[in-house]
């Protein structure tokens, strides 16, 4: 895939300084220039939310730095965590006095570093830092061993739960309970029908034939649950649909919020025609879909493909929902 | 190119039906569901702003129906004009009592079949309509042939200031004169890296070589004004830039809005490097980026390239652009 790039070696540092250029009002570099923050300030008493990850998915995770989301986030080079001084650099110079939220995707590589920041932080700044990391893609594990997951673009959720929770000024540890509660009740499944290629390589991450989509695919080309002829929309969402509404056992008359992700090259138009394929089935099982959310909220650099994600309610993870929110991104 | 849809015949039809399943408290279909409305009726003396075009560039053009921007949007077939009748329909059902702006994308189609149904409006029903087409691709005409020119990217800043107009209640006149003297400010200019495919047709749109990009491109894929070797992010925006600034004549000193926009398939970092070389070139020359913009603003279903647009300010239009806005695809 052709792209518009300088030196590949730059890619990640030229689009950072490229966010910062657009949005000088409202975000800034961390010093080290590994992660970028809010310029307002938190709010006394409320919990700073930070979360991190591997570069390529913008906007995640980025773009999730915002009013009623993330204080902050760490970048790592395209697909790679990144390191626990960035974390504790970003987490160190954006931190108000509610503590700590770890908020991030799980990946084993991010696992190791955030924990290790939240160490430092806690034994060399005694800072309080709790964390709640992000398992939503159900092609990657059963769900009786859900927190095994990796996590994908309904991670933007639990940014929405997290940050609303923490501007209601809650304390940490009810921030992460709630947040928690919203991750429990979070499915993905996604389907890939191109790859991307990370700039450094120059070549795709892996081979799919022109008649062909993989079912599950993970969001760095982790393989998915199955590879078959490309179907069409409606039989797409139909396959996705029943495996969300199985993992999180959704019943007739229960209420759920959607998001119809693109994972980077998939116009918009075909979004909303998987979400309307989506309304529909879920209408005629009796769920009652009480928000929307259609774009791209998680991708991979040029990947080809979509992901359906839904967060169950209940009462509480709605009015959460209902907070507002803002970032440039979104 | 792969797609996910259905029967290609229905692309339309699917993709606003999942639009108005995903946002139904804030837009709705015109009766014959070409086209689309705010839920909520125009202020008591507001100006009514409709537009439309061909499908396959979201958020062009429904997109733009939202608050601070356009009422009602009448859609055609990928890349075809609306009817004449349904931009009669929507305007009819979605006017006020302020008068009504036709703001569109200069083509011959739209011409046509928007004059045609402000001759219709004005003497079936009596309604006052004004029309501004904006005329912004610096490649497809020369600037003192600028009326001439197609309607791209650069519609954005149209709407934006337009919408603020009407919501401060000025008269049809006034919204009118303040809108064209925006669009005569606007310029814009791409390049295309690889070629959308139309649904109905199944083929590239034109073809072009791995190691190329076309300059100057129309988002249709109407020819450029050079094929060259793909170059790099930098000597793009240099290009690019070197361009509008002398189409716009604009001088060490002046102010601009800067628009980067993705033509669909280009991922956010790219566009963000982008946005990094296009300040530190503005900045160079003293000019300074009053606000910036970074995203997919008008595309042409899975082309790939990006395009920069200009909007050469004074107090005027800055006090217009600062206007809230809001539309669930912005």
């Amino acid at each position: 895939m052709k792209k518009i790039i300088n030196d590949p070696m730059n890619f990640v540092k030229e689009s950072l300084e490229g966010i910062i250029y657009a949005y000088p009002d409202f975000l800034k570099f961390s010093s080290d220039k590994k992660g970028i923050m809010r310029t307002e300030p938190p709010a006394k008493g409320k919990v700073t939310i930070v979360t991190g990850g591997g570069a390529g998915h913008l906007p995640v995770f980025l773009g999730y730095v915002g009013r009623g989301l993330a204080d902050g986030a760490a970048v790592g080079n395209v697909f790679t965590s990144p390191s626990a001084d960035a974390i504790v650099n970003v987490a160190k110079e954006v931190h108000g006095d509610g503590g700590i939220l770890f908020l991030y995707g799980h990946y084993f590589g991010d696992t190791m570093n955030f924990d290790l920041a939240a160490e430092i932080l806690e034994e060399e700044e005694d800072l309080p830092v709790k964390t709640v990391r992000v398992s939503d893609d159900i092609a990657s594990a059963p769900r009786d061993t859900w927190e095994k997951r990796r996590g994908v673009a309904g991670i933007f959720f639990a940014y929405k739960i997290a940050g609303a929770c923490a501007d209601k000024l809650l304390p940490l540890e009810k921030v992460k309970g709630i947040t928690e509660k919203a991750v429990a009740n979070i499915a993905t499944m996604g389907v890939a029908i191109s790859s991307c290629t990370i700039p450094e390589s120059g070549k795709p991450t892996f081979e799919i034939a022109d008649d062909e989509m993989e079912v599950g695919m993970g969001i760095h080309g982790e393989p998915g649950i199955r590879r078959t002829k490309l179907k069409t929309a409606d039989e797409i969402t139909s396959e996705i649909i029943d495996y969300l509404i199985e993992d999180l056992k959704i019943k007739s008359g229960d209420e759920v919020s959607l998001l119809v992700n693109g994972s980077g090259t998939t116009p918009p138009e075909e979004l909303y025609i998987v979400n309307r394929a989506a309304h529909l089935l879920l209408s005629s099982k009796n769920i009652k879909i009480y928000k929307t959310f259609v774009g791209e909220y998680a991708t991979s650099l040029d990947m080809g493909g979509i992901s359906l994600s839904i967060l169950k309610l209940d009462n509480e993870l709605k009015e959460y929902l209902d907070a507002p929110y803002y970032s440039p991104f979104l």
